[in-house]
C-alpha cells in the first residue's frame, strides 16, 4: 500500500502540475488586443521580473554562505559525523536544503508569470462581462495555488524516498522557509513601500485618483501586487504547507518504529510505514480535492464572485473530509484483516485533522466579523473617525486586540483536542506524547488541507487588483472598473477566511514543530550519550529565559520590517516629489508625457533588498545566542514565547489592516460622511498604517517563527554540545 | 533577631507616616494666598473627591460580593474546612482581604488630599522661583510615597504577625489588587476620558491653548491628574509591593521549614525564622533608604530639577544597597556564630536583590533612550510626521515594539541570575527550585526597594501638572508658567527611569507568584492527598492551551479599558459642543461666563465607573474559566502566557505613549516645523492616540496580571477538586 500512495501522491502533483499548465496556456489564449494595456502590462511584468531577479541573486548569495555551513554543521558537524551513515547525513542534508529553495524559488517564479500576463487579460475581459473576467482571475490565481501545492508535494515526496530520513526533511524545509523569509518580507517592503508613497503623494497631496498613470509610483504599486501578494504570499504558504508535512512526517516515521511499521512483520500490509503512508495520503488528497476545486469554480447566476469563491472553498473542504474519511475506511479494513488485528488509530488520526479544518473554518467566520463592513467593529471605527484619526487609530486597534482571542483559543482548543484524541493511542507503548504530537501535525495538515484553494484565492486578490489599475490607466471606462471594483473587494472578503486558516495552520505547525525540535533533541541526545528531555519545565530558570526573550522576537522582527518600510516610503516620496518638480508637464497630464517609472520600482527594489536582511539575520541569530547562551532548555522555552507573542502580533496587525482598509472602503462607499469628509480622511491615514501591518509584519511573522523553530531543530546537537549550561 | 527586625519594620512605618504627616503639614503651611486659584484648587479636589467617592462606593459593593465568596471558598471551601485551624482559616483570609482593600483605599485618600493641596501651592510658589515651587510639588509627592510603602509595609507585618501564615498574606495581596486593578482602570478611564476630550475640542477644533479655562473639560482634566496619576498610581504600585513581599515571604517560610528556623534548634538566633526576618529586614531597610532619600532633596544650584529628581533616587539606591550588605555581614554573623555553622547563604540572597536593583537601572535608562528627545527614536519619529500621521504612528509603533528587547531580556537575566544564584542553598536539601524561586522574589523585592522614591517621583508629576494649568488659569504671568513647565517636564523625563523599574519588577513579582502558586498547589495537593506536581511542562497540551489563551488575556482587557476611553471621551466632546452651542458668550471668553465643569466631571466620573466593571470582571473569569476547564496544568501556562504577552503589551503602550508625547513637545519646541505646522498636527495625533495606551491600558495590565495570579493561587484547591480534568 505505501508504494501505491507514494506513487499517487506523485501522481497527484503532476497531475496538479499538468492542469496549472493547461490553466496557463487557457489564459495566454484569452485576448489581449489592447495596445495601451498591453504596454502597461509589460512594464509591470519586466518590473517584478526585474525585482524578482535581483531578489533571487541576494537569495543565492545568502544560499551559498548557508549552504556551507549546513554541510558543515548538519545534522552533525563533520569532525563528528553521523553515527549510522557518517558523512552521507550532510550529504542529503545539504541537497534536501538546496531543493527547498530551488523548488520554493521556482514556484514563486510561476506565479508572476502568470500573474503579470493574467491581469491585462482580466482588464480585457472584464469589457465583455464581470462572468469572463472573473474566470480569468480566478484561473490565473489557481496556476498559483496549484504549482505551490505541487511542487510541496512532489518535493517532501522526493526528499523522502529518496533519504528516508526525517531529519533530511527539515532541511529541505528549511530551505523553503529561509527563502520564504526574505521572499515574504523582501515583497512585503517592495510593496508597501509603493503603496505608500503613491497614496501619499497621489491621494493625499494631489488628490488624484488611485491608479492614475501620472504618478511616478503607480507601476511599482501594481508591482508590488505581484512581488508581495504573489510571489511572496505563495513563498509563505509553501513553507507553511512544507512545515506541515515535514512535522507529521518525521513524527510518523518515529511512530512507524513504534508499531513497527515498515519492518516487515505485523499482519496485513506490515510492510508499510503506516503513518507515514497516512500523512502523504491526506497530503495527495488535499491536492486532489484543490484541483477539483479549482476546476468547478463558476460564478453563479447572481453574478457574486464574493460566493464563488467561497462555494469552491467549501467544496473543496467538504471533498477533503469526505476523501480522507473513505481513505481512512479502506486503509483501516487493509492493515487491519481481522478481528483483534492491529489497531492503528486511524480514525482518531482523521479525528485530529477534522478538528483542524472545522476549528479553522470558525477561525476564519470570527475574522471575516472583525473585518466585515456590515459588523459593529468596522462600523464603530468608521464611526469614530469623525472625531479624527487619533479615534480610527484607538477604535481599530482596540478591535483588533479585541480579535486575537477567538484565533487564539481556536488554535489552543484544536490543539488539545488532538492531543486528547490521539494520545490515548500510545497509551499501551508508554508513548502518548508522540502520537499526541503526531496528532497536532495532522490537525495542522487538516488545516492545510485547502491551501491550494488559499493559495488560488489570495492570487486572485492581486490580479484582479491589477487589472483594475489597468482598466483605470487604459480608459476601459467606468463600466469596466466598477466590474474590476467588485471582483477586488470579493477578494478582499475572501482573504479574511483563507487568512484564518492560514494564520492557524500556521500555529498549530509551529506547536507540531515543537514536538518535532524535542524528538530531535532526544535522537540527538541518545547519540551524543546524554541524557534526554521528557520536556520543558516551567519552572525551569532557563526555560523561562527563552520564553521572555522569544516572545519579543517577533516584536523586534516586526518592527525592523515597518521601520524600512518607512524608511524607504520616504525615498520614494522624494523622487515623486523630484519628478513632479523637474518634469515639465507631468502634474497637469500633458499628452505625451510620462513619468519615469522605472526610478520608482529602482527605488523600491533597492531598499526592500536592503531592508529585509537585517531582519532576517536578526531572527536567525537570536535562536543561535539563546541556544548557545541557555541550551537546549532556553530553546524550548525561545520558541513557546516565539509562537506565543508571534500568533498574538500577527491576528493583531493582519486584522487591524484588514479592518482600517475596509473602514476606508465604508466610508468611500458614502458612510460618515463620504469620500473626501474629514471622516475619509481619518479612515484614509487608518488604512496607511493598516498597509504595513496587514502585507509586510502582519504575515512575515509566520515564516520568522517557522524558520526559528527549524534552525533550532537542525542545530540541537550543537546546542546540546556546546551551549553554556552544557559546558558548565 | 526576629522580634527586633519585626519591630523595627513597624517602628520604619511608623516613621514613614510622622514624616509624612510631617510634611503634609508643612505643606498646609505654604503661602496658599491668591483667590482665584484656590477656587480652582477647590474645584479640582472636589472633583477628585466627588469621584474617589463614587468609586469607592462602588469598590465596596464589590468588596462585599467578593468577602462573601472568599469566605466560603478560600483557603478552603467552608464544608471541606482547613485540617489545621478549620474554619478560622476562612475568617483570617477574610479579614486579611478586608484589610488589604482598605489599606489601599486609605493610601489613595491620603495621596489625593495632599496632591489636590500641593498643586495650588506649587502654583503659588512658582512666582517665588523654581526651588521653593520644586520643593513644594516634590514633597507633594512624597507624602504619598511614604505612605503607600508605610501602609504596606505596616499592613503585611500586622496580617504576617497575627495570622502566621503565607495564604492569608496572599489574601491581603488579593485585597490590595483587586482595589488596584479598578482604581488604577477606573482613573485611567477618567483621566483619558477628559485628556483626549479636552485636546480634541480645544486643541485641535478651537485652537485655544492647553488649561484654557473657558473649556468645559478643563477641571475634569486635572481632577483626572489626581485619580488617575495620584491615586491609580499609587494603588498599583502599593499592590506590586505588597505582591512582591507576598511572594517573598511565602516562600520564605517555606524555606524557614526545611532548615528548621523557627523551631529554636539549629545555632545563634535558632528560634529566628531566618529567610522571613531577611525580607522584613529588607523592606525596612528600603523604606528608611527613601525617608533618607525624600528628606534629602533639594534642587542644586544650576536648578536643574531633572538631576534633583534622579539624585534623591540614586541615593536611595546607593543606601539600600549599603545597609543591605551590612544587615546581610550583621545577621549573617548573629546566625553564624561560629566555624562550620549553619551557612543560610545571605550573600546569595543579597546578591539576587543587588541584581534586580541593578537589572532594573538598566532597564530604567535604556527605556528612557526609546522616549528621550535628544535620541534617535523620538527625533525619527518627528521627521516622520512631515509626510502627516500615519508615519507618526508607524514610525512610534515600530520604536515601541523594538523596545520590548532589552527590557525582557532584561527581566529574563535577572530572573535567571536570581534563580542561579540561590538554587545552589537547596543543593545538600534538595529543594533547589523552592529557594531559586525565593530568590527571584528578592530580586523583586530589591527592584521595588525604591518605590517609595518611585511613588513621589511619579506623585510629583501630577501636582506640577496641575500647579501648571492653575498658573494659566489664575493668569499668574509667562514666567511663572515656564517655571512649572520646566517642572513638568522634568516629571515626565524622571517617569520614564522609574518606570523600567516598575514593569521590571512587575514581571519578576508575577515570576516569583508563579512559584507560589506551584507551592500552593501543592500544600493543598497534600491536604487533598492527590499527586502533587513538579512543575509545568510546555509539552503538556493544557498547559499549552493555557499559555494560548492566557497570551490574549491582557490583550483583550487592555482592548476594552480603550474602548471604554473612546466611547467615554465621545460622550464628553458631545457635552463640551452642547455647551459651546448653548451658553451664550462662552466661546468669546465674555468676562462672568463660566462654563459647567461639573457636568463634564460627572459624565467622566459616571463613564469611567461604567466602562470598568467589565474589563475588570473578564480578568477574573477568564481565569476561573481556565482553572474549571483546564486544571492547574492549563492554569500554570495561563499565567506564563499572560505574563509574557503582558509584559510585552505594556512595554510596548507605555513606550510608545511616552516617545509620542515627547515627539509632540520636540516639534513644539520648535523642530521639524514647529507649533501650528503640519508636523505639529500629526504629532498632536500621535500624543493623542499615546494617552490611553501609556495612562489607562498600558499600567493597568501590571495590576490584572497580579490580580489573575493571586486569584489562581486563591482558587488553587478548588482547581485541583473541580477541573474538568480532575473529574474525568
Amino acid at each position: 500500500m505505501e508504494a501505491v500512495i507514494f506513487g499517487a501522491s506523485i501522481g497527484v502533483s503532476v497531475l496538479a502540475f499538468l492542469f496549472a499548465a493547461w490553466l496557463y496556456r487557457w489564459i495566454r489564449r484569452q485576448p489581449s488586443d489592447n495596445l495601451r494595456i498591453e504596454e502597461l502590462s509589460g512594464l509591470i511584468r519586466r518590473g517584478a521580473n526585474v525585482f524578482i531577479g535581483r531578489e533571487y541573486r541576494a537569495m543565492a548569495m545568502f544560499t551559498l554562505v548557508a549552504s556551507v555551513i549546513v554541510f558543515v554543521l548538519l545534522p552533525s558537524p563533520i569532525w563528528q559525523p553521523d553515527p549510522d551513515i557518517g558523512i552521507l547525513a550532510n550529504v542529503q542534508m545539504l541537497i534536501s536544503y538546496l531543493i527547498g529553495t530551488v523548488f520554493s524559488a521556482t514556484a514563486g517564479k510561476i506565479g508572476i508569470a502568470v500573474a503579470t500576463r493574467a491581469n491585462s487579460r482580466t482588464a480585457v475581459a472584464a469589457t465583455k462581462g464581470i462572468k469572463p473576467s472573473f474566470l480569468c482571475g480566478f484561473r490565473g490565481g489557481a496556476v498559483m495555488g496549484l504549482a505551490v501545492v505541487g511542487a510541496c508535494l512532489l518535493g517532501v515526496s522526493l526528499v523522502f524516498i529518496v533519504t528516508d530520513n526525517g531529519t533530511a526533511l527539515l532541511g529541505f524545509s528549511f530551505g523553503a522557509s529561509s527563502l520564504a523569509l526574505f521572499a515574504k518580507a523582501g515583497g512585503g517592503i517592495f510593496t508597501k513601500t509603493a503603496d505608500v508613497a503613491a497614496d501619499v503623494t497621489g491621494k493625499v497631496e494631489l488628490g488624484i485618483p488611485e491608479d492614475d498613470p501620472r504618478n511616478p509610483a503607480v507601476i511599482a504599486d501594481n508591482v508590488g501586487d505581484n512581488v508581495g501578494d504573489v510571489a511572496g504570499m505563495g513563498a509563505d504558504l509553501f513553507d507553511s504547507n512544507v512545515a506541515a508535512m515535514a512535522a507529521a512526517l518525521v513524527m510518523g516515521s518515529a511512530l512507524d518504529k513504534i508499531v513497527g511499521g515498515g519492518s516487515g512483520g505485523g499482519s496485513g500490509g506490515g510492510s508499510d510505514r503506516y503513518y507515514v503512508t497516512t500523512v502523504f495520503c491526506y497530503a495527495a488528497i488535499g491536492l486532489l480535492a484543490s484541483i477539483i476545486g479549482v476546476a468547478t469554480a463558476r460564478m453563479g447566476k447572481k453574478g457574486n464572485p464574493t460566493s464563488a469563491l467561497n462555494a469552491s472553498t467549501y467544496v473543496t473542504t467538504a471533498l477533503f473530509a469526505l476523501l480522507t474519511a473513505g481513505a481512512t475506511l479502506l486503509l483501516d479494513a487493509y492493515w487491519r484483516p481481522g478481528a483483534g488485528g492491529l489497531d492503528l488509530g486511524l480514525w482518531r488520526i482523521w479525528g485530529a485533522s477534522a478538528v483542524g479544518l472545522l476549528v479553522g473554518t470558525v477561525i476564519g467566520i470570527v475574522t471575516d466579523y472583525f473585518t466585515d463592513d456590515r459588523r459593529r467593529p468596522v462600523r464603530q471605527t468608521s464611526l469614530a473617525s469623525k472625531d479624527g484619526p487619533a479615534f480610527t487609530m484607538l477604535s481599530g486597534m482596540s478591535y483588533a486586540l479585541l480579535s486575537t482571542l477567538p484565533a487564539m483559543v481556536g488554535i489552543g482548543v484544536s490543539a488539545l483536542a488532538a492531543y486528547l484524541l490521539c494520545a490515548p493511542l500510545g497509551a499501551a507503548s508508554g508513548n502518548e506524547a508522540e502520537f499526541a504530537f503526531f496528532g497536532i501535525s495532522m490537525a495542522a495538515v487538516g488545516m492545510l488541507s485547502i491551501v491550494g484553494m488559499i493559495i488560488s484565492n489570495d492570487a486572485y486578490g492581486p490580479i484582479v487588483d491589477n487589472a483594475r489599475g489597468l482598466a483605470e490607466m487604459g480608459n476601459l471606462g467606468d463600466d469596466v472598473v466598477e466590474i474590476t471594483d467588485t471582483l477586488d473587494s470579493a477578494g478582499n472578503t475572501v482573504k479574511a477566511v483563507t487568512k484564518g486558516f492560514a494564520i492557524g495552520a500556521a500555529g498549530l505547525t509551529v506547536i507540531a514543530l515543537l514536538g518535532a525540535f524535542l524528538a530531535e533533541v532526544n535522537e540527538a541526545a541518545a547519540k551524543l550519550g546524554v541524557k534526554g528531555f521528557n520536556g520543558f519545565d516551567l519552572m525551569n530558570p532557563y526555560v523561562f529565559f527563552g520564553i521572555l526573550v522569544g516572545a519579543a522576537v517577533p516584536a523586534v522582527f516586526s518592527a525592523m520590517l515597518m521601520l524600512g518600510v518607512n524608511r524607504n516610503a520616504m525615498r520614494m516620496v522624494d523622487e515623486i516629489h523630484r519628478q513632479f518638480r523637474e518634469i515639465v508637464g507631468l502634474k497637469e497630464g500633458k499628452k505625451g508625457v510620462t513619468p519615469e517609472y522605472d526610478k520608482c520600482i529602482d527605488i523600491a527594489t533597492t531598499g526592500a533588498l536592503r531592508e529585509l536582511i537585517p531582519a532576517g539575520l536578526f531572527a536567525i541569530a537570536a535562536t543561535l545566542v539563546v541556544g548557545f547562551v541557555g541550551g537546549v532548555d532556553a530553546i524550548g522555552g525561545y520558541l513557546t514565547g516565539n509562537i506565543v507573542s508571534g500568533l498574538l502580533l500577527a491576528l493583531f496587525m493582519s486584522n487591524a489592516g484588514g479592518l482600517w482598509d475596509n473602514t476606508k472602503k465604508y466610508v468611500e462607499s458614502g458612510h460618515d460622511g463620504g469620500k473626501g469628509s474629514d471622516t475619509h480622511k481619518a479612515a484614509v491615514i487608518g488604512d496607511t498604517v493598516g498597509d504595513p501591518f496587514k502585507d509586510t509584519a502582519g504575515p512575515s511573522i509566520n515564516t520568522q517563527i517557522t524558520v526559528c523553530s527549524l534552525v533550532s531543530s537542525l542545530m540541537s546537537t550543537l546546542f546540546l554540545s556546546f551551549s553554556l549550561p552544557a559546558l558548565f
